[in-house]
């Protein structure tokens, strides 16, 4: 469990905040954007990323439909105003108004009186959970539906309904908000995070407002690498940014898809599919020095937008950071994914997380030993201490040996801890040390 | 245990056959060759072959005594018409003619008197199990003796004993039996079998009879690979068609000798000297995903005639299947290995094991994806589920994300099932939808 | 526990010596060099050279003070002929005279009066272990001081208190002990050991003692390899070496670094840095196969001058063989570590585990099976049975099969071995049986 006042202190920034600030500021964001109806595409997509336009200056991109990505065409956009059901009295017994989730998501327009027989073809519900509206979309086969809880479903009557949905199909535009924070290389940290979802808060409302805090921490410095953030919706999207900008890509070298974070859940890190990337390393790494229980998961094909990110024609370095996988907790995809089910210090917990892998990536240099025929003399330096002969004189020492000795250009500060078994501050405070000594270097010695 | 109805089709055939006729068939063939006492050369060998043309058209090689085949000399070809030990009564207490066991195999002619002190420097007998014959051979040392229960050697008087042996070692052929079947391609599988053994069911009438019906149910095929059978004398046997046959040795992709295949013992793999052969990954695959436990043990220099296919000069990827290994179960060498000792159901299951390796083999192949930069869009071509969002739809489609996601040209088919923990069969039908819509392809896409 | 008649034979030598000679041969010179005072540089060290002197023709080495060696410089020389405390009453209540451990290592000169306050910013003490002096440097701060017991420390009045140091710190030499055994070979098996340390037996008199002995049997031979020995100051003295010897240290293929091998406790073998050398392998291989238990632990950038023969800029297949590694146990840098602590059946025990290596090591070769393609024919050449067919046959040919399978020009004998299951020797012994039949060859065949 996470010290509420515990500060924290983000890499190369000048800016300290607190555990608990954070934790609200998560949560705010999300109860700002928990009553939008989200879809993969239209006016609640944009308004959720001019929302996050408060807190960062992301750019929102337009792709026209009909765009051809790769294997796909971006579809009509799609928007919705209202939507119910009414019974033969002409009472409203399911109302868009009620619940985004209500709508099967892409529905249709339809306005027209039928039986309850016929009605049901066109219901969602969840016996095992009588009182949760299941979410349900049908993006690519055109229809129309409702999702109600089971329990509502059971009460119906045998009598003609009142079925009627304003929405709209039309060409239009798959929006995605992009933020790109420049840093030292043009090598890129990709954070990705799919926004299409109505009012779920963990899958994805959770990913969404922690890439926005990381990113608006982010730029206020200038990092070793240069940071590209997704918000976009879920597989057209990814589809979509890496078919319009496959010139970027090979800039892309670590990266990390973020949803689920907000639920009480153990840490799971699913590994790309290269499987030892460094980023893969150094989440594990920060999980597994965490003190909760975690989960590495090898790389399947099936999730978020990894499986575009690590399809074989691209097999970027990108994983996935989650607390409960989806499909995991049945509150997934249902009505009780709500705000009661995302709780600020998980919030807070995952952003810390995600910080330290940041932390290490931005931190885990190579470097050379300028002194590589033997030890350099460290006591003439003032590094070592100058009576020898006790013998837990190495216990201040070692960390320094390590890097002096592993640094040949081949091991990197995380491998150096690894191998000995140290921590990863230690040893980057070995090495800082060292280079302040000038006996470290970032380039092959000639 | 084999269901006795259960039907069985192998690859690319029409036919269909049921496990109870291929159990009978095969049995009756052990059946046929158990009385001929074969040796390394000679009458007995030949008249083997000739048995097995019956089944499949395959040549008969004969090679003359004195040629030279690597370090070794093709040698005088073996016969024996009659032997016996009479005692001084003039009763055959030992005779050749109820039991092939009773003369060391290549023993030279003899026609004397002897005493029993003098007799027994030639006697043979297993003290452990009284009752059994020894098998015995004198190959490469110009001997004679006889093999006897040590029942019947405990009984033995001291009288004088007159000693016969009807045999002729003269210059003559070294003949074995060669079946080619011609697949798709010209890269080839070695089935290869010791045919030298005399009345020894399961070491190796086992393995020569289900040789014989893999061919057989084969040649009614046109494989991917070419196939090429062996019936051989061990050792000088494998060693003479490689000699004769170097041209032909890269052809060889994959083998497996077949031997001691009739008892009820669990199944062994003996892997090839590579260790990681694609003969080796597909045999402890369906050795380790049948309902038996199975051992897959390591190759090493001892055993069949693998030891020539994986000398260090040739190192071919020929593993060796086995029911109980050779010299494991004490019916082994001895008359205990009879017509008892093999079992219909146990030569059937066999036989299938070894089909479903080669059935295996014979579609584990390389594809690449079409399209490998995104997933291609499934749903458009009816082969993903068209509603999402609710959370068991992965079920169904998993096999078809891994072959498309691992089908880079660096996995097969089995490599992507191990990696997927799914069978091969499923990924392998999920291979042939992708084919079936023009996803994946043989070839590297340009 | 060795045999104390045990005979030994050390490879290729024609003499042959037991056990309990060579235990009291080692003991003898450990009891002969305990009360030298050494340091690493001075009068001392050279008359520990000149000890070994007695029994192998080493050269000793001189590099002048102020010699540039890396990113060292080679120190003044230290030597000091009386030290002592006198209380108040000139009683001497701390004498040089009775212990070299009394006296801080490199204590510059000093006379005059102090009060006990002052004073004890001088002393060094144990407090866990209040009857032992412990051992203390100061090469390079130059300053002085002097240890004591506990107990003693705890009398000590507050009085006024004589304190003089007769040393002198001046320009002079470094010396060190090198001795040269040329082999069939110019590539070279290093033998190193640190010889700084004054009263201490296990650390480091055993590791001299052994490794002078070893030199003493070796330069009766004519090893395989050549053989350079060093009996060198710490740190300084293989930097030294290093610096000053670099073209030879390509021809470095093998090393240990000897030290604690004196005490009772088990065996432990540091790996070199990479981890997999050859000298890793054997070292593991005789250890695991000696009746005690053992420890072999990774390669750490702390320890004795495998520190510096194993710094990246080198690299060197060096490990470092131990019993009871330095610091682990009390009597580590202290007056305990005395002629009580290290007992003859150890050291002699060490010798042999040390002497089984080079066996090992010397006879490690690669061959080429000259037949590679199939089995030559063993029988005609009188190495395999004659009569085949009986089961247990394989027990005395397994290791000439092992040989020839996997004499490929991959596998040395030792990999053979361990593949094979079989012990060196009897894969050895093989391996001579080949080779007298002109089965196998050094050079691969054309």
């Amino acid at each position: 469990m996470l010290n509420n006042n515990q500060s924290v202190i983000d890499y190369k920034m000048q800016t300290t905040f607190t555990t608990s600030d954070i934790a609200e500021d998560i949560y705010q964001l999300i109860t700002k954007l928990y009553p939008i109806c989200r879809s993969i595409t239209g006016n609640g997509f944009r308004e959720t990323l001019k929302i996050i336009q408060q807190y960062i200056p992301l750019s929102i991109q337009q792709v026209p439909t009909g765009t051809e990505v790769f294997d796909w065409i971006v579809p009509k956009e799609w928007n919705i105003k209202e939507a119910y059901i009414k019974n033969s009295q002409g009472k409203k017994i399911v109302d868009f108004a009620n619940s985004n989730l209500h709508i099967v998501n892409y529905s249709i327009p339809v306005h027209q009186k039928l039986s309850l027989q016929e009605l049901k073809a066109h219901l969602f519900t969840l016996a095992d959970y009588p009182n949760w509206i299941p979410y349900r979309t049908s993006y690519y086969q055109e229809t129309w539906g409702f999702c109600l809880s089971h329990n509502q479903y059971l009460e119906l009557k045998d009598e003609e309904y009142e079925v009627f949905i304003d929405s709209s199909l039309e060409p239009g535009h798959l929006s995605y908000g992009e933020y790109y924070i420049p840093g030292d290389s043009t090598d890129e940290v990709l954070i990705s995070c799919h926004a299409c979802h109505p009012s779920l808060c963990n899958d994805n409302l959770s990913g969404i407002a922690i890439a926005t805090f990381i990113a608006k921490y982010l730029s206020q410095t200038t990092p070793r690498y240069s940071y590209r953030f997704l918000w976009i919706p879920g597989t057209i999207g990814s589809i979509t940014w890496l078919a319009l900008n496959e010139t970027k890509v090979n800039n892309i070298k670590h990266g990390l898809v973020l949803s689920c974070l907000g639920d009480s859940g153990n840490f799971t890190y699913k590994k790309s599919r290269i499987g030892d990337a460094e980023i893969d390393k150094v989440a594990a790494y920060v999980l597994r020095n965490s003190k909760r229980n975690c989960e590495i998961i090898d790389f399947l094909p099936y999730g978020y937008d990894e499986r575009q990110y690590c399809s074989p024609g691209f097999n970027l370095a990108v994983g996935c950071l989650m607390r409960s996988p989806h499909g995991t907790f049945p509150e997934y995809h249902t009505s009780a994914d709500d705000l009661n089910f995302v709780q600020p210090q998980y919030l807070a917990e995952s952003f810390l997380q995600c910080n330290s892998m940041l932390y290490i990536l931005n931190n885990n240099k190579i470097y050379y030993n300028k002194n590589s025929k033997c030890e350099p003399q460290l006591g003439k330096r003032g590094i070592y201490r100058a009576a020898g002969g006790h013998k837990d004189s190495e216990l201040n020492e070692m960390a320094i040996l390590w890097v002096l000795n592993l640094s040949d250009g081949h091991h990197s500060l995380l491998d150096i801890a690894e191998r000995a078994g140290m921590s990863f501050d230690v040893i980057k405070y070995a090495a800082d040390t060292l280079l302040t000594h000038d006996l470290l270097i970032s380039e092959k010695p000639k």
